[in-house]
């Protein structure tokens, strides 16, 4: 068995130590102040195993993770419907997913870009009875900690300042692929982003799906299948423009956010989570890229 | 001196008798019931020669022709600072405009397309004191008419179903090229859209661009490099993604309207409106280019 | 009546003092060498008035220019079947004229960018005898001039560089768009290019287009139609991606080459040529653009 | 253990019984005759078993399977430098692949579509001492089978009708991404893609791909990095536009090529390859990919 705790010291030590740590995104004025020396990593395997290093138990705002456990809960709704809606390519550019978007009418890429995400944040308002309490609350289960809560005051932030994502979700709109309001739908997706999590508890979170659905308390919350095809999703799209070369220098499954924050999941092994908020130019957290790098380079772990 | 009257006569003559008329636009519910057998042809020349055929008496709603209208206010007001919020050149694809303005940095291509409109429309928001009744006003002292409408019921549909102009200017407010909020803006962008007049009006109220910036009542709109200069953006830009095909069939700067309509002019010489509901693929009057095409074939008479 | 001498005299000698002179165009390599500071401007009047500055009768490279002269060669030769080849809209962006060309499935936007001229050399090949010597015969006869020729040095440059023009030709052989094959008609095209005038000899050749098809000599080498709708062409399509710029600053269809030529003209009025080899940003002659926005704005002739 | 001989033999089953067998690819005329019942089937797994079924042993032109093989050896070759000249991310629409290339200046966005292909021919072509011989018993190598070879009436028959890759390596050129000239170097890749091997012979040249680098013998031709890499790429753009769905649906890492065969692997247990000529809508195998998904499904076996 790996040394993982000295592997995971030994990681923190050099992103510690790391003269550029990225630049924090600004563009979501409530994150923007976030100090970029902070760092974290957590590590849970399947068989019990559980580390951290740094500022793991720091909460942060965990933004576009969200969009995994977004769709995950879409899936347990509506099943193979969702694909209906959404495609599961890889978007490349993402400096001109509008035009994709009109160019593919209105059917987003996949559902881990934004107008996708705004696609299964429409279906979680139109399946769930109160769909932020309700989302909140799948989350928490997963998770198995009463102890997360939206931020409002981030959700307010990107309501106020979101004209990208309402400019994507009129789009949908035209296409008639969203059934609610725009308004309706977005409030949605601007609270379901604003999730505020620690590392371990993205840990915890994801830990379903390297578990063939089955969350800490064993519940089944995904089939097998679901859980694996998620997994290929995030491998194709969870990394914005920069997903090939995640597949390529890291091998694992993974979702990052603007908010600095990285989950990474071997299958049937462990999830690991990493938080830095500066970001490199392609958008994910330096550090973060960095850590998960060296990570599966000393343990040869991957699914390649 | 040509027969004018005998000339627009053959060609209404023509134009009733064409089996295919076109399709009504639908995409704006309060215009899809207009009867596509409505037909109107209106010569006006400088030199005080006017002739009518068929509807030219009836109102329609002139939509994209306002956006001439509007970028007269707009350089009468700011001169060429309006510049550096818009291009001058053609777009081609219509089906891709959000993505040119995506790639492009949030700067439209021309003042004539909708994103480039909805810029001009920000800047009359932000240089008239009562918007909506300036702009208004504006258009009557052009047309020597008090008798000219916003349609109040056109402006409701269009707000409530214009998904795309939605996403246009939300597309332009993260480029920061949109000074008031998306709601004000498009608000005054939809009632802009929805006047009505006739063949006979607009003819009045293009008369200044043919005559050097002069109205009717010779009074001065623009100066004479500016009314040469709105000619040929009409020329490079009027038509979707037919200006070429325009320019190069009737040779006449122009402006076509989803609502049928289209005026064009032959500097120091004449302004012609046509009307007749029905569109051909590329969303100009099926009628009007026909019209316009024989016009100018028998007239000999371009600017070429 | 004018005195285009003293207006042209004034405008050259503010070209001369210029202190911006733009970039000679360095990737043909035959044409990196010529001295920027080469200026010179022609115009000649269908009344016969006739008045030269600078470097009126030092001949260039033609290039792009030589695009009208052979589009005007096609239509003489199959008429209106030119357009199934090929379309007349503007093209916007340079940069991706390919892309643009693959998403039109091999439909040149117009004949005036490098895949719709690379369509008509295909046009020009099919129809006459001896391509190269009757296509050269045929510049000769619009000018009355015996003493053009190709420039077989820039022409051979030109094929061992040209690789943008094989993959554009390459790729419309592969829309079935090409009838002979690419390397018979880049032959021909790259001569076409090759060919050098003088202002004076460019006034001449396009003489025509002004004088409703009739060139010096009288003789109808177009139809009126046909004239006019070329010189429709060159006002959409005439300056790559600053078609609207000129259109909009200088108001006339006009054609410019990368050699640092453009050809203007006001139909039934007069032809004027300037050349200055260094080019702005977007590829047209700095001193020649700055020159003819002058000209037109001084002696307030344009087609608006 | 599992009895794939079963799950093979009924997936055989299946695949004879099916309908719809998709199209034959027409554009490279030499395939176009190919019967396009044959189906075959072949499993290998790192611990000797050993399972064909059907056409398994009938030779097929691999095409774009070769790409994997070329990419191999550039990276035994010159190592990480490759991705100086190619990128790692999936490309989506192949539609528009040379405007991709145009947008990103030349830069391919992958090894394994036609212009990431074409610059790896060019490494090949330049650091082999006799490519194309050279190659080959790279390939024999990998296989042990001396009994793989070009087929010459293919390699001609691309040359011939390759436009398309024309286009691209001249576009390349004029980004100066090509240090051989297009000819060389086309001819050279088309020699790759005209190798012939049985769905047995790709198991095998596959297998190191699955062993951490090492073939059949034993002999390392990749390091475990090198190989783990690869399979990224292969996971994430081995499927022209429809690599998200394959890891969606089948979650192992393939490459497909325009004759009908996929070979796909699971690292650390098996290469599995079929072949049946039929193609869906996207370009790859219909029965293939019908196959790999049973696979899968029936096995539960899959990297997620």
């Amino acid at each position: 068995m790996q040394n993982y705790k000295a592997i995971l010291e030994e990681i923190y030590t050099d992103g510690l130590n790391a003269t550029d740590k990225g630049t924090v995104a600004s563009y979501i004025p409530e994150l923007a102040h976030i100090d970029k020396n902070n760092f974290g990593i957590h590590l849970k395997t399947l068989d019990g195993i559980e580390y951290g290093a740094g500022n793991f138990n720091t909460p942060f705002s965990i933004q576009s993770i969200s969009k995994v456990l977004a769709l995950s809960k879409a899936m347990a709704l509506i099943g193979e419907s969702v694909w209906k809606r959404v495609d599961v390519e890889p978007s490349g550019h993402p400096f001109n997913q509008l035009a994709l978007l009109e160019l593919e009418n209105g059917i987003p890429r996949n559902p881990l870009i934004n107008s996708g995400a705004i696609v299964i944040a429409d279906i979680l308002l139109s399946h769930l009875k109160n769909p932020k309490e309700d989302f909140l609350n799948y989350v928490r289960e997963l998770t198995s900690d009463t102890n997360i809560n939206y931020n409002l005051e981030v959700a307010k932030s990107e309501k106020n300042t979101g004209y990208k994502n309402f400019a994507a979700a009129n789009l949908l709109k035209s296409f008639n692929n969203l059934v609610n309001s725009v308004d309706d739908v977005l409030d949605f997706y601007f609270h379901q982003c604003s999730i505020e999590m620690t590392c371990s508890q993205l840990s915890n979170a994801f830990f379903f799906l390297a578990n063939k659905g089955y969350c800490l308390t064993n519940t089944a919350h995904l089939t097998k299948t679901q859980a694996k095809r998620i997994n290929a999703i995030m491998l194709t799209c969870g990394f914005y423009d920069e997903a090939g070369e995640f597949a390529f220098e890291v091998g694992l499954p993974g979702k990052s956010g603007v908010g600095g924050g990285i989950v990474a999941l071997l299958p049937n092994h462990f999830v690991i989570t990493t938080w830095s908020p500066g970001l490199n130019k392609k958008g994910n957290s330096k550090l973060g890229m960095l850590a998960l790098e060296q990570f599966t380079t000393k343990t040869k772990l991957s699914i390649f």
